[in-house]
Order: C-alpha cells, then structure tokens, then sequence
C-alpha cells in the first residue's frame, strides 16, 4: 500500500524524511510486530526497541506527556520521576498491558538475574489502546509468548505500517488505522540528527479527519464518537536535555490537533520521546556524569518535528490499513478507498 | 473589517456561533479595553470581566492549562491551587503586568477594605504578550490608570477586535493581529449553554500559518521567527467540575495547533477556562454547598467548542488587524490584504 | 500485638480516632488480605473495597498524589485525569501487578459483561511495594487466584496489621514493617464526618525513624539505605470536591516526613483519596449530576486528619509486625522489642 | 539572639553545617535585607543574588515545587518551563510583589540594553508572604526603590535572621517569624559541595509547632490558625541535572512537615532550588553545550540536605526573632521566649 507521502497527501515542509521516513531511521532503534488473527481475534504486539545493548544496564533518556489520561498504559510514572526507561516498549490492546507486563520482567530478570534480589526491579513499560470495535477484546488472547515474539521479530530498517501487530484491530475518524510512522532529519551546526516517531492509531470521531490540504474524509458508513486512544512514540539522536525531552513529547498533541482531534474525553492519548543520546548507566563508573544538551535556541526545530512526524505518521497508520470488517458486522473502510472515490480538483 | 466568518474562512461545524460570535455571549461577561497611542507607545490593556458582582465575594470557578510557559504572567499559581478567580482577568503587553497588578489590588481593596486586614489579600490575574516588535517596551507605558480605564470600560455585547487594547501591538505569523473572539452554542438535555473565547494573538512564525482550507498564507515582508505568546481566555456557563475545567482549558492548545503552530519555545501560551455556574463564596452561608456538575459522557461537546472557539478567535485577531508599522521601520501586513491577492481558485 | 496507640506513642491530638482506628471506620469500606507462605515466598496481596455496590457502575471519585514515582503502581494514570475509580484497589508486591491486574479486569467483566464490548474498558488499581529483602520477588508467586482470594475475603470492622497481606515481606526504617491503618473523626456544621488512611509501609533508612516523642530507633542489626516505597490509601465520607481530593492526597507527604522520611529516590511512595460521597455513576440518569461540596474554610481539617492517619498508620505498621529473618540470613527486628530496650525516661 | 543550634534543638545528624550555616555558604551567593519601619509599617524587602555576574546573560538552572499555591510569587511559570532564572529572587509581603516586579525589569534591563528590543523580555522572579498581621498591607509600602535598596546591600557571609527585610512581619505557629537560614555540607567522591536554604517564615497554626526533641511549643496569647505562607530558596553547588533540581525543591516541604506543618489552605508554599553549576549562557557560544549531572546513586543526599536544611532554617527564624506588637494589639510571642519558660526535663 501507499504512504501518505505517496498519495500526495504530505505538502512540501522544512524538513526532509529520513531515508526509510520511519522511527528506525534513528540509529540503533528496531521494531517488531507480533500480529494476532483468529475466531474473532484480530489485535497483537508491536516493540520497540530503542538500542541494542541491556536496556537496563543502559537507560534511554525520556519523558512523557499525558495528552488525555483515559489509559490503562504501564510504568509511565517512573519515566516521569527518572526520566529513563529500563524495557523495551510495548504497544498492545488494553487488556494485553498485563501479559506484556509479565513479558518485560521475565526477559529483564533474564539478562540481569541480580534483578529485585541485589539491585532495584525493573519497570516494565507497555502502552495500549482498545481495539474493542474490532477484536474481542474480553478473550485477553495476547500472551507474554506473544510478546516476546514481537521483541524477537524488532529490526532496524523499514517498518510495517498499517494493520499490523498492535495496529491489528484499531480505528479512528471512522476509517481502519493501525500503526504509522515517520521522521525528519535535523541539521544542527553542521550535525545531522533525526526525529523519528512511530504512533499506535485508534482516536477521532468520525467526519472529524481534516487533510493538510483542508479536505475532511467522512466515512459514510460508520459513526464512530469519539472514543479510543493513541500512543506517540519519538526517538530522537538529538542531545535533549531531560526538561527538553518532556517539551518534545508534548508537541505530539499539537501533531494530533492539525488532524482535526480534539484530545476527546474517552481517548487515553499519551505520547513519549526517548533520546539515545548520553544514556543513564545502572551502574555509573563515577559519581558525576557528563551529559550533552541541545541550546534552547535550536529546539524550535525539534518541536516542529514532533508535530510533522505525529501529524504524518497518523496519517500512514490510516492510509495503510485496508477496510476490514467490524466485530458488530459492519466494516470500516479504508481512508485510501475515500481517496480513490474523491479525487483532489 | 470582516470577520473570519465573513471572510468565508471558517467551515460550517456542528456548533453553531452564539448571536456576537464573542466571549460576550456567556451571559454577564463583559469586555473593555484601553488602547495606548504615542511617540514609539502602540500597546494598551483588555479587561474581561466575568460577570457584574464583586469578584472578590463571589469567585467564579476557573482552571489554567499552561501549554508553553516562556510568559510572565500573575496569578495563574492560585488559580491551579484554589480553582477560583476574584479579579478580572486583565491583559497587557510583558511590562504592564506590574501595573495592572497594582490597579487590581486597589480596585479590590476599595470595594473590600478588609482584604489583607481581616480577611485573605486578593489574587490580581494579569495575563501579557510582548508587543516590542511594534510598541516600545522598554517604556513601560502602561499605568494602574490604563487598567482602571479599560476596566470601566468593560462591557457585555459586541467586542472590538484586532489592534485594539492589549491587541494593540500584537503579531502573528508574520502578520498584524491582536484581539479575537469567537462562541459556540452548546445544547445539552434540551438546555442551551454557550462557551465563549478571547484572545490575545503574538504568536507563530512566518510562513507556518494554515488556514481552515489548507492555505498557507506567506507574510513575504516579514521573517519572524516563532516568538511572541497566546493568551486564551475561555468563558462558559455550563455547570463544569474544576477538573472538567482543566481539561477544556487544555483544550486550547489543540484550536491553536489547527492554525500550524507548534507552541513554540519562546512563546508564553496559557489558557485559562472560568465557569459563571456554581461560583464560590468567599464567605460562603454553610459548610457544605452544592454544585452542578455537567456528566462526562457530554463533555466532549465543550472540548470540540474550545478548539474551534480558539482556532477562529485567533483567525478574527488576524483578519481584523491592519498592516502596522514594526519599530525597525517595515510593516506588518494585514492577512485580509494577503487574502485579497490570493483569490481562492 | 499492640498498636501504637496502645504502646503510647501517638500524642493526643485536637482529633479522635474513629472506632476501630481504621480506614474501614468509612462506611462502607471493606478490607481483605491474602498472605502467601512458602518457600522463600513471604508475601501477598491486600484488597480495600471501597463500598459494596459494583464499583465500576458506581465509581467513587477519587484523586491521586506521587510523591515520588520511582514505582510501578497500575491505574493512576487515569485516576488523575477523570477522578474516579472504578475497581477495588489492590496492594501487592512489585512483580505481582500484573496478576493483580488480570483478576481485577476478570472480576469486573464477570460483573459486567458489556466491558469493551458495547461500553468502555475497566482501569484496574493495583499498587505496590518492593519485597524483595524478604520474599522472593522473582518467583511471581503471586496468581489472579491470589488476588481473588484478598477480595473474596474483604470485610467491613478491623483490620489485620502488620506482616500480612502485601504487608507480609516489607521493612522500614531497618525494621519489619507491613500493613497499617488509623483513622479520624471530623465534626464540621453539626456533622460527623471520618478520614481513614491504610498504608502498605516499606520505606525509610534504618537510623531515620524519628517517633512523635523525638526518639530515634535505631535497628543496630540492619543498615539498610532509603529504599522501597510506601502507599497511602485514604478513604473518607466527607464531601469533597475532585480538586480537594487531590489537596487531601497530598498531605500524606507530610505524614511521612513526620516520621523523618525526606522520600527518598528509590521509594514509590504514592498516596490515593477516595471519596464515598456523590460518586459517578457509569450510566448518569441525567446530563447534569448534584455534587455536594465543602467548603475550602473547613478542609483543613482533612488536611490534619490526612497527615496523622498516614503517620499513625505507619507506626501501627511497624509496631505490629514481629521481628523476620531476610533472604539473606540476617533477620529484620520488630520496633515493639526496641521500645521495650529503650523504655522512656 | 542565638540560634536553634546555639539552644540546642538541632540533633546531630549525618551532614555538617557549613561554616556560617546559612545559604550563603554556597560560593557565589549573596542576601541582602531592606526593613521597612513607620506608622504600622513593619515589613521589608529581601533579596538573594546566585552569582555576581550579570544573571540574564548567565542564567542559574533552577526548578520549582508549589507545596500549596495559595500565593501571589511572581516568575515561577517560566522557571518551570525553562528551568532557569535571569534574575535575582526578591521576597517581600503579598502586595509588595508589583513594586519588586518593576525593579527588576529596571535594573535589568540598566544592564542589557536590548532587553525588549532586540532580545527576549525578561522574568521577574519575586515571593511573598502575607505579614497582614503585624503590618498594614493596604498601605503598600514597598517601593521599587526599597527592592533596589535590599539588592544594593546583598552581600557574601553570615545572613542577618529573624525580624529583618522581607521577615520583618512574619508570623509563624503563632509565634513571632521572618527569615531563617542553614546549610550542609556534601562530600561525593572526595569533592565537597554545598546546599544552602534561606526560608521566609509565615506558616503554622498555633500549637502545632513540634521541635526536633518532640516538644510543642504553645503559644498561649495567641491563637493562630493555620494562614500565611512559607517561601523555601534553596541554592547548592551540586551539578543537579534539570530534573534533579525538581527532586531538590520537593524536599522543602518534607523539612516543613517535620515541624507539625500539614501545608494548610491557606499557605502559600513554595520552594525553589537553583544550581550555580552549569549555568545556561543567554548567547550560548555553540549549538551543544555540556552538563555535569550528579549520579542519581547520591541524589538521597541532596534530599536529606533539603529537608534538614528547610526544618533547621525555619527554627532559625522562630528562635531569632522577638516578641513583636501585632496590628490589633497582642503581641505575637517570641520562641526564645517560651524556651526560656519551659526548660528541657
């Protein structure tokens, strides 16, 4: 299927994508999907991974920003405390946090036995969104094996978008979504960075959807409120300071926005950005560590990448995912057929 | 000069407009402002008065959603604390918060010779932009007189947008702008409420302007980069819980994000919401009181009113603002003269 | 074993206890302990009921406060954003979250069979605290069963404190510690009113205990750095509103410091109030719900009543856990045999 | 008049004083005081100045925890959002703080010219406390040029405590306050640092003071209730990242917690930390810049500084002030006073 880059729909900005426009573009981030169908199961597991070493020997940096907080995601609060994250993330369906949960911990206790016995427990950390309209969601159908089959499937390079892993069952505006992504490259004093995010899509009323060439798609066939939930993953290379990461993540609701949401009541919208930039050592050599910073005077650019990639990312989560039926019998269409019967003028 | 509206700018949306399409359309709000013209002075002061009683007895209950806190606005800290208001909210440029804190605190004691004596002090709410790109700051123009001025000034009814009070010297996106405003209807259980927004408009660089269809107007003259602040003031008189408050407050910044802006980092964007429901007595008759409280499942109607309210205030501001000379001798153009050579097709 | 109180070490202050000196003096408020004993297991799980109606039908309003968020708790995230709750809560250890989680979304889809169905999803509660010197952490002892088994036994009247239930493996101050509780009665207009707090105590370096008298206990046998974390569970009848649930929260920092604690960085220490008084209903009757309020002139009075329950609870949770070998050989000494040591001149 | 170290209430604890156990032990930092005294005038100007260099250029990082927000401070949203102030931190009574705001916009911009015109504006930061008790508010005493006065006798070395500058007519616990000081000593990794607390003191019902020995102090003459407010600057030359910061500040209200304090309604506390490491440069010379960061592993130590310093700075400011006349004609007691009256059994 085509981006929405391909389908014309991404107007010409400031920055440029990076070469696969995808989160993996930032180095040493892989992702992997874990995608589950059966007699009215159709939902999985997406992971990412934000670098290759021991996650919880060497912690990412992040922060997190709670759009709207009707959520059911995990471990967001020590993020906020410590500004780091120790697992990989997880994106699921709202009943399959727990067994991502057990998932996460036992791969940790793994690689690092003194864990909860000589040092501190780790925190796992897994969002989600409900996929209810299209996956029977009370079968709790996804496993800690599923989980640990979409950190095993995590690769750098392209990312499958669309339907896909956590992306499985979700919609939004009305029309199939799933799982989108995007980046942009930075040039700073001679550096190049990247922004990348990658966004679990399942939020926006129908008829709501507004295109950045100001069309608004409206999926006759359904009449969804709003209701739902996403979740913006960022990575970035940049040097982020821990008060300038939270700052970035917050910039995924402004993403959000230009697509016509309004962050509604029922939606559990969080968004995260992690830095692999100067990561937090469990166990530092010394006392006092040396850390990078982006001048303030430069993170203008950040912010408009947080909003660019959100915005695009969303937008390939819907132009990717082909219709599919619904659980009550009725089916929600594909955005990309909306295109197709309404040509631009 | 023509509204947004006028202008054919704004899509028909599911809410419609109340009779002034202001902030004036809560019934007892009332707005004033003070406009200040002199050698290098082209700055002034905007009063919204929440409704006609003494502010200080009966406390309008309020909550404040700071989106970008680079601004140096007073008393917000109290407001998040205490969910009330007992001042008029007033706005100025940077410079002027100082003496508008001064007039409020006079004016309170005047009606409350208590105040600080045998009862609580008062909380002066002053809200600011930076208007030196047009007005000379540094001479700290505006006095308590001003604040008096535009507070007797105040009144319910149409409001005077664009470059008038606090507007006086405000720009955005390259463009002149100032004062906007804009209202929905909300109708709940066969009962009408209205939420209403004024705003003042300093934000957003050249060039990342979208409007409604799509259009990105290019200010070509000018080359400002994201700077400048947004103030939100939001009224209602729906029966919203302080935390309801909060969140439709927030709400603000998803109205402004429709516009291409990414709360930028040197912007001071603050949104404040008060409700004329349910005030709080500062000596209330009994120890219990009871309030109204509107159930979430309709509280989506008031989010999707605060983004719209804010998305077209902000558009008001700019199409009702005339091209203004900058203190470095260019001009700041008008966006209704960009409108005019830039016919749609 | 004798509780603090009995031991004389709470001063008599401007408040009385409630009956049972316990969060379950709430009308209507239930608590119910499952503790497992085994092979290096030494731990469990704690359930507090907040009234015996189906709580996700009628949700008590609730707010939550982190005092500092090196923890792991699940459900909070939306508890600060919509105010309500809509499971039992349940305390355990760290790695028992997760089981927790799967019984809390089973019982209350049993209940309900329209979750995530034909309505929303549930947002299970569950809290915890780090084990791991006495109990086994990595075994996940811990089952749904388990968590069953502490709600099934959940009971109006006393409470069993100390080593029981999620208390069973914790320590504080270099001592044994565990489960505790106490309560105060509030008589405001005429009215009577109870606050009642139960914490899960596993916080606090051994030689910073301070007790109310100004002694300072210090376990020579232990040296164990400020780590673990403490979780504080008010209830209360008292009408308050979401904003003030969240001020009474709070104060459970303050009942903590009072002890000597400065929450350390390890600790995830939480503190949660509900309110039994004007909950949610999932299905309001009508748009616009009645909320009884007090006023801000009398909450002092929680605030008082907030930091002596949490710091009485604690005490009670250390007086009434007896002394405990660790994983390690060493043994965690019970503070009711340093009080008989060191009686009081 | 001696201090609570001089009499004996402060325990021997794990980290030493500095050498003039005050904030100015922290190299670099000055205090200044500016007393007001006339016909019912009893108030005063304090100021505290991090560096010697000019601030707006050489900006000090700096975080801020609002423990009660019932106050007026001005500045402290920007620091929350930038983590920086670029000015010194003036503390005066409530309606004193417009008068401090314009004399630090003055002076600062005496020193950059561009300050408004060619460069961002600049962000007053100013504190409060109400000593409407002891001093007529109404009568707005405090003039910019007294705010420039307390800035002008800012100097290195022992501080004056108790009745003085912006203490002059504080009241706390329902004895006489004003400002109180200490520090402790940090040694990490054979290196030595230093935090330093200064506290403007106007908290505390009457009664429920309990110093560090268990003893609680009741002031019979007066009869209090809990009101005013407690301002908690904190200055270290700890390299604290910007999170940290934030950590640091929260501390404050553990050490207020510690004397009784439950935060009440009516307060208005705040703390502040700011580091003279790493300052940020207005004009950074390069895009990257680097920043010490303080292992986490430590952090427990910055903490227990915090909160041993704010309890030690409070009792400083109870122990050196004197009974002073109030405005209706009692007289508020000194603690010395009662120290002297009930001598330690």
């Amino acid at each position: 299927m085509k981006t929405a880059r391909d389908l014309g729909l991404i107007p010409e900005g400031r920055l440029a994508a990076g070469p696969d426009n995808a989160i993996t573009d930032v180095p040493g981030v892989a992702v992997g999907h874990r995608s589950l169908r059966g007699e009215g199961i159709f939902t999985g597991v997406t992971a990412i991974i934000p670098h290759p070493s021991d996650l919880f020997r060497v912690k990412p940096r992040a922060a997190v920003e709670i759009i709207n907080g009707f959520g059911k995601s995990a471990g967001l609060m020590q993020v906020a405390e410590l500004g780091t994250i120790e697992t990989p993330i997880l994106l699921t369906n709202t009943f399959g946090v727990a067994a991502c949960t057990e998932a996460l911990i036992r791969r940790a206790i793994a690689a690092n036995p003194t864990i909860g016995r000589k040092t501190s427990t780790v925190n796992p950390l897994v969002c989600e969104c409900n996929d209810g309209s299209i996956n029977d969601i009370q079968a709790l159908a996804v496993t800690p094996d599923d989980a640990m089959a979409a950190l095993d499937a995590a690769r750098p390079g392209p990312v499958e978008q669309g339907a896909v892993g956590a992306g499985s069952g979700m919609t939004a505006f009305g029309f199939k979504a799933g799982i989108g992504t995007a980046s942009r490259r930075l040039r700073i004093a001679k550096c190049d960075y990247t922004l990348g995010t990658l966004v679990l899509v399942n939020f926006g009323a129908a008829g709501d959807l507004v295109l950045p060439d100001g069309r608004r798609p409206d999926p006759r066939a359904s009449a969804d409120s709003e209701r739902g939930s996403v979740i913006v993953i960022m990575a970035t290379d940049l040097p982020l300071g821990d008060r300038q990461l939270q700052r970035v993540a917050r910039r995924g609701g402004a993403g959000l926005a230009r697509l016509g949401a309004f962050w509604g009541h029922g939606s559990g919208d969080v968004a995260l950005c992690f830095t692999t930039a100067d990561p937090v050592e469990h166990e530092p050599p010394s006392s006092i560590t040396t850390q990078q910073r982006l001048s303030d005077d430069h993170i203008d650019l950040s912010f408009r990448a947080a909003a660019e990639t959100t915005q695009e990312a969303v937008l390939n989560a819907l132009c990717m995912a082909p219709a599919t039926p619904a659980r009550g019998g009725r089916t929600y269409p594909a955005l990309v057929d909306w295109l197709k019967e309404n040509p631009r003028r």
